[in-house]
């Protein structure tokens, strides 16, 4: 048994992230400890029989094993368990030590711990954690933000266990208060995005064009070589090659439509809009998570509402596999370059003080959306730290113009044969309506003023004006009113 | 002066639409009060020096004047104000009194008021009003819920200033609790759902066939001359006709295009996330509102990516106008059901008692989306009160299935043209996906289950799986795990 005040490490819930991530900080050298309520998990990890890291069941003893300053990490369910957690805590940690929020906690939840936290002399930080039980294990990627002088303790370690991108810890400190949170929750939307697009080239190629398992496997591996290579396509064409044994075909097949969601891409777009920001691309993939439940629903309109079959893909040839990566691309780039305006809006909003190169910096390595893509996201950054929008980056631009072709090619034949392709849809329709000088959006206004008096802006024209529209003569001057 | 005890209905926010409905409640033989706590509200009132309306400054009076039991409807914003306003109310107000919220509340603060007025043994009411200005002047459409022997006591008054349709008043119990704001704050999701579609078609008119003011105007009124006759379309086709003296193009072209919201449509897509139930046609009408705040970017956008002059409309004849209308009606079949559906699903949830048939029927006059659609809704409640989603309707299925291919057209033309259509699109997509039996989700719950073992179900097979997909053998079986 150790003595007292010898683990520089304590995590709170021993579910298989805590312990891998704790298994994770113990292979870098540092002894540390484990508490959960539950017994199972604390003998399960006192079985992995480590010297360098031990389980209790007693938060107490726990704490006291602790270095001081105490770092404790909680990784349990969102929502009041937090909660709970951080008042058991208070009761057996002292004042200067820290405690780290690793779960998936809504952003405004960290925000109000974080001021509660700090009036009573405890350091707090709410850090997302992405990479699954894999990342955990052997390298995440780590956004934390909150107490800055805290983050400087725990840097050390954090960035001996995260992954590494050419030299570079995929961990750094994020931003003022709920930052971190914010930033991991806005990382899954893009997760939700990309999935979502992905399923639907899945769709294009089996049922569009009819591709074997083999097939689809091919596509994604060699589009994984290439500028779309990302840890989600690397298990995507995995996926279509595993067959369980015995089975000619692969396993995806047998697997139920019904997605679920654990709501951080719920949270994204509520977020969102709340900021006034499009991410229609997000929006539509929560959505048909949402819309896969209703399988009853499906089955009766799939029987009302066959497929024509006189409408059918062409042959089509190699070249359309082109346009298709054409069209990922593009989506691809959309769904990143929402989720980077939400981060940018966000921002000027809460006052995060974020940098959005950095975040482009560790998301490149350890986390579920890594991808190529993203070491080109870094570098627009880099050129424009300030940069508003990615679609307005040079290099960006020029890839995004070369791809317009096949993007509205491969989402018009969808279209044409009833191949439902949302989020590459809403990809375009809102690159379509983001380089609107002028939205037909006018009319709205007009229609606003018309029912509700609620008043229009002209163009040019300095004031706020509102018209008596239903008079028949059309002779009234529209009023300037304010 | 009249005497105490005096006046059947109070009034407490005297801005347009109280004043309107103050008017109307008066011209309909009642003798009423308004309140407001500015003079110059109170003053504009009294100088309309009718014998049936009092105004007053002074709250105390105001409620002296009030019949026992006392009606009191706020027509104020939404938020803290009503909270406040409540209170002082119950300083004035007697136990058994009835106070009716007829703002735009939350229905969460609605549900809140409700439980908490319940307790100090007030009436009270929570009621969407639609119509605008001239709807609460002339006979708006109603949407109370709540109390219900309260609203009994109130019925009469409301019946006789709503408006009317074939002899029936727009106005009925909603539900329980916040069941009245509830519906009124979807009611609003169809009309951003519906505005966005006119403005779409008017891009299509516009930029997509060039066509004039005039041509515009002609396309709407002969639409709304058949079956999609429509307050909105009504308004709409009057804006293309209205010219300012001396003006030669239509008003409509001079209105800045960065389109206001007051928050109800993204509320409705926040709640319908929260129930996770899909309406993308309503999620994508209120993003297009924000993004048409971001003039900046989208006029720097315009220039790195201009519209391609090679794509053109060709040469479009009558028919082309003809599919249009198709699409029109299919989108707006598919806005309308995504937030009828909407109700069906808060209905289950928050056990509000609704009667989706009673909804249609209210909604068929006084409101902003009246419509003649809304008959055909309505006789769909009536065949089938129970019905989950109107696509599974016959009669809508019918007419549905007979625009698919205008749908289809008009979005594949505008996508490979670059006109954006998001919500047209979204209609289209939220339908290729509703009539799937089978959606390609079965990939997202492969992909969660390899990254964070979040297991899947298999089709036909009881029981949650999981599998260790990055064995490279492939012969692991996957495991069921509970």
């Amino acid at each position: 048994m150790k003595l007292d005040n010898e683990n520089a490490f304590g995590m709170i819930g021993l579910g298989t992230m805590g312990s891998n991530l704790l298994q994770n900080i113990a292979d870098n050298g540092y002894n540390c400890a484990g508490y959960d309520n539950s017994a199972d998990k604390v003998d399960s990890l006192n079985n992995l029989k480590r010297d360098t890291i031990q389980g209790f069941s007693d938060l107490k003893t726990f704490a006291k094993s602790l270095k001081s300053p105490r770092i404790v990490m909680m990784l349990v369910p969102a929502g009041k368990i937090v909660d709970n957690v951080i008042e058991e805590l208070l009761l057996v940690l002292e004042k200067g030590d820290i405690i780290i929020d690793g779960g998936n906690s809504h952003f405004t939840d960290t925000e109000r711990r974080n001021i509660s936290l700090k009036e009573t002399g405890y350091h707090f930080i709410g850090m997302g954690v992405s990479g699954g039980e894999e990342g955990a294990r052997k390298g995440p990627s780590m956004m934390p933000g909150g107490d800055k002088k805290a983050y400087e303790i725990v840097e050390p370690i954090l960035k001996k266990i995260a992954a590494n991108v050419n030299g570079d810890a995929t961990v750094a400190y994020m931003g003022e208060r709920s930052a971190g949170h914010f930033v991991k929750m806005v990382h899954n939307g893009i997760e939700y995005a990309l999935m979502q697009l992905i399923s639907e080239t899945y769709e294009i190629l089996k049922n569009g064009l009819k591709y074997s398992d083999e097939e689809i496997h091919d596509v994604f591996k060699i589009w994984n070589e290439g500028r779309l290579q990302s840890y989600l396509l690397d298990i995507t064409r995995d996926i279509f090659a595993f067959k369980n044994e015995g089975e000619s075909v692969a396993l995806v097949n047998y697997i139920s439509d019904q997605a679920k969601a654990k709501g951080t891409g719920k949270w994204t777009s509520q977020a969102a809009m709340d900021l006034n920001c499009p991410i229609p691309t997000i929006d539509i993939s929560v959505s048909m998570r949402d819309l896969s439940h209703y399988k009853d629903l499906r089955v009766k309109a799939s029987k009302m509402y066959p497929s024509d079959d006189n409408l059918q893909y062409d042959d089509k040839g190699k070249d359309y596999i082109t346009a298709l990566e054409n069209a990922f691309y593009f989506s691809m780039v959309s769904a990143y370059a929402q989720g980077m305006h939400l981060l940018f809006k966000a921002n000027e909003e809460f006052k995060y003080d974020l940098n959005l190169d950095l975040i482009a910096k560790i998301w490149r390595g350890g986390c579920i959306i890594r991808s190529a893509f993203l070491e080109d996201i870094f570098a627009a950054y880099q050129i424009d730290s300030k940069l508003e929008h990615l679609f307005l980056d040079d290099f960006i631009h020029n890839n995004l113009t070369k791809c317009i072709a096949g993007i509205r090619t491969i989402v018009s034949d969808a279209v044409m044969q009833g191949i439902a392709i949302p989020a590459f849809s809403a990809s375009l329709s809102y690159f379509d309506n983001f380089r609107c000088a002028s939205m037909p959006t006018n009319l709205i206004q007009a229609q606003r003023d018309y029912f509700g008096a609620h008043t229009y802006e002209l163009i040019g024209k300095e004031g706020v004006f509102h018209t008596i529209w239903e008079i028949n003569n059309k002779t009234e001057q529209s009023d300037l009113i304010s």
